[in-house]
């Protein structure tokens, strides 16, 4: 027993050893390597994925964890629940053949730089092959995972939030729209004030503005970075090297705030994982679901919250100078302006679920046959008309807009609003337990860290998402606090 | 023989594949990683390392080069150069036991960071275990490699420069020296004119200004990176991925602008190797000496020279104001000011073999144990004193301030020596074949450019240095144009 435990934890290492190596590489991919120097990275990235395929489908480690697994009771509950992670984990992997695994990880690895060039030229021919290809796989290997699932998009969905189906998410959205577009027409029937904040700043000095919104915030930049990205993302290889990037906009400075403090949010869960967990496979964020609250719960809750800037606006105002001829409270009402736009990442709370329907759709439609991939930028128009009454020009700024799909992301996007919904849920309970317009006055954002250390990011992948849900609030997901709290928010900010 | 052969190519690639990822983890610790973060990813290159070590050292991969060893007629003269390489490194790394060959792979990856705080904090004390560590792991290697050179430090020589002795680099430094004191004498008599370019410009502004400086010089930032770090370096991946990092200093801006030529000199090297050796072990620069010799050719055979700047001295004007100020003869004269100084990086062509000098006197006393590492700060100080006449007042400035022995480079020092040399002795048979002065006139330094790609960068490995330097010069190292050159221009330009 004690020499195969050992065995075990040698082979855990050796994989998260791969993982960090894959990590950086693919960091590198996404910040760093020039053009031409890409295709050879993509390559390196499809070596080393094959290597841990091999690691995690070897016989040798597969007896381990079998041997352990009819062993559990001898075990602690971090091994037990590696266990039965990797037993899901082994069993998936050894179903896809190996060739196909490296030749997906090489396309995903290679697509994300097609996509970028394909975005910057506005060229959507340039990007569709590869994110059939993409599709393909996503499709095949769906195929080779599914039990009993209903479909294969609810195959695809568990790889992001277990237990979730299609099924639900439909009741889900449609509950959803069913509150959030009456609310939406009166908020446009009220109407919008000028805005004051698309002002130009210099980049350096958004920058400098950004690393304290993410020290404010109680991002350790001893275990981290900021860095800029085409697409803003979070990378962690350790809970003490967790990586944010920001895209900046001259003209925009709002727009990187509100991104680093969603990345900020996700960094923080990342850094607070217990240190118990830190040599095992369960020393991450659970699912996207809940990794997506914490950045949102930052993003929204806490970053367009009146007291949050009243705290910080003199600070702002020093990088920001155009802020000096701007009321608070016109800041505010701005930062909360209701609009329905073209760019996700930029959209306002209310509109936010509207541009997650309109993938999460399309994604459901390729999957299942309805939608052809040849088509999107087409689909894409519709379903924005549709949705949010507003049509993208370019298809930079319609179906190329997210890097998510180019990444082999099919089935996240659902974890946006999921994790919305999330987080108006455990906001309810953080308002009962912490005096937050307290806390936002004084600048103690450290108080809200450490509860949501304490009750969520401590337990790193030890407890599932539903877990951890029923454990902080006292029920199941319940989308009842997310539209309570987006109700009350818009009809006080627009008098309805 | 064809089977082997096709094995024996999918191992030299597997072994570039890791080569690749380390290359890119080495990058991303020396310009990327958080503080804390370090010793992780140092742990992921000592357990790359070790891979690469097994699968260079592993039974079949020998016995395939030996096989092909025996059948070299067989091969092509790159498949023959290769075996020949190979043969030396499987050797040469099967003498160090595994565990010693992790273990320093992972101190070297974990130095650079503590160097980096070191000299950050002025702090020697700190950094003196690990250097001691790097020094004992380099001369036990040597001892294990030893042949028949007379003395360890020449076993450490190879690494840089194939057949350079300590005898050699004896008689080499103390001509140098013979020729140069007696001409810096002169210079110091003569006087330096009052600085004009110690002037504060943005770092924003800089960084464009050494963008133009690379593309002007010829490197294809394609294929191709500029970044910061806290020492200059080049590293490169493929010749589609090649990495210049350089450090700003505000209040001198000349100080990047030096660097990134000499940076430029060794990222234009590696972007012109040649498309032959790709898949090869040969696809990089040659030895150390001829690689500095490309960048120091640039850094100061070009980067000093009047008609260089006459050609650009408007764009430098539009990127650094105050220029405008400056007299494109003032400003010549500056850049080629001498002055005993204390940072190698941003010494002037005639002192610059005597920092040198300082370096390599130490490490050959390291390594013959008459100098202990514990004394170091007060040795360099009595060195600087001897050969330069001025005393670092901090660590910092002194014997902290390179990289290299931090990277476990020690040996490589004298390549900059050499390769200056080496330079001077290459521009002497280029003044012959093209018209530099009306190439600088014009910016046409793409002939240059070329024109070295033709003679010495397409070659890789494939030829030796001194292969190289007698076929495009006609005779050996021959320090004597070295000496000419210095001596024609500072004769020149002090009027002496």
């Amino acid at each position: 027993m004690e020499e195969i435990l050992k065995k075990f934890r040698e082979k855990i290492k050796e994989k998260k050893m791969i993982e960090g190596a894959l990590a950086v590489l693919q960091w590198d991919l996404e910040t760093t390597t020039p053009k031409k120097g890409k295709d050879y990275l993509a390559e390196i990235v499809g070596y080393l994925s094959m290597k841990e395929y091999i690691l995690t489908t070897s016989k040798e480690f597969e007896e381990c964890v079998e041997f352990l697994s009819k062993n559990l009771e001898k075990l602690n509950e971090i091994e037990r629940k590696e266990i039965e992670e990797l037993k899901e984990d082994i069993e998936k992997m050894k179903k896809i053949p190996a060739q196909e695994y490296q030749a997906y990880s090489e396309l995903v690895a290679r697509t994300q730089g097609v996509w970028e060039e394909a975005k910057a030229e506005n060229n959507y021919e340039k990007y569709k092959k590869n994110l059939a290809k993409i599709f393909e796989y996503t499709i095949k290997f769906a195929n080779y995972h599914k039990k009993d699932e209903k479909n294969l998009y609810d195959v695809i969905l568990q790889e992001y939030e277990k237990g979730m189906t299609s099924e639900k998410l439909d009741e889900f959205f449609s509950l959803l729209k069913s509150e959030i577009v009456p609310l939406l027409k009166k908020v446009k029937e009220a109407g919008n004030p000028d805005k004051k904040l698309l002002q130009k700043v210099d980049i350096e000095k958004q920058k400098q503005f950004n690393r304290f919104i993410g020290e404010y915030l109680g991002f350790d930049f001893d275990r981290g970075i900021g860095a800029e990205s085409e697409h803003p993302f979070t990378m962690n290889i350790t809970k003490n090297d967790v990586r944010l990037t920001t895209k900046y906009i001259e003209n925009n400075p709002m727009s990187a705030v509100f991104s680093t403090i969603h990345e900020t949010g996700h960094g923080i869960y990342e850094q607070q994982i217990g240190d118990n967990l830190q040599d095992t496979i369960l020393g991450t964020g659970g699912s996207m679901g809940i990794h997506e609250s914490q950045s949102r719960f930052y993003e929204n809750i806490i970053g367009r919250d009146f007291h949050f800037w009243n705290h910080i606006y003199k600070r702002a105002q020093e990088s920001f100078q155009f802020l000096k001829e701007v009321k608070l409270e016109d800041f505010y009402r701005e930062i909360n302006l209701v609009e329905p736009s073209l760019i996700r990442v930029e959209a306002d709370e209310l509109t936010y679920s509207l541009h997650i329907m309109v993938r999460y759709e399309i994604e459901k439609g390729i999957v299942d046959g309805t939608i052809d991939v040849d088509n999107l930028p087409k689909v894409w128009k519709e379903k924005m008309k549709e949705y949010l009454g507003v049509v993208p020009e370019t298809d930079s700024e319609g179906v190329m807009q997210d890097v998510h799909w180019a990444a082999g992301l099919v089935g996240y996007f659902p974890s946006y609003a999921l994790g919305s919904a999330y987080s108006a849920q455990i906001y309810n309970t953080m308002l009962k337990e912490l005096n937050i317009v307290e806390i936002l006055e004084r600048g103690e954002l450290d108080k809200i860290r450490e509860w949501l250390g304490e009750k969520i990011h401590k337990y790193g992948k030890l407890k599932t998402t539903s877990e951890i849900i029923k454990e902080v609030t006292g029920e199941e997901l319940n989308p009842k606090y997310y539209i309570e709290y987006l109700k009350e928010k818009y009809s006080k900010i627009y008098n309805i």
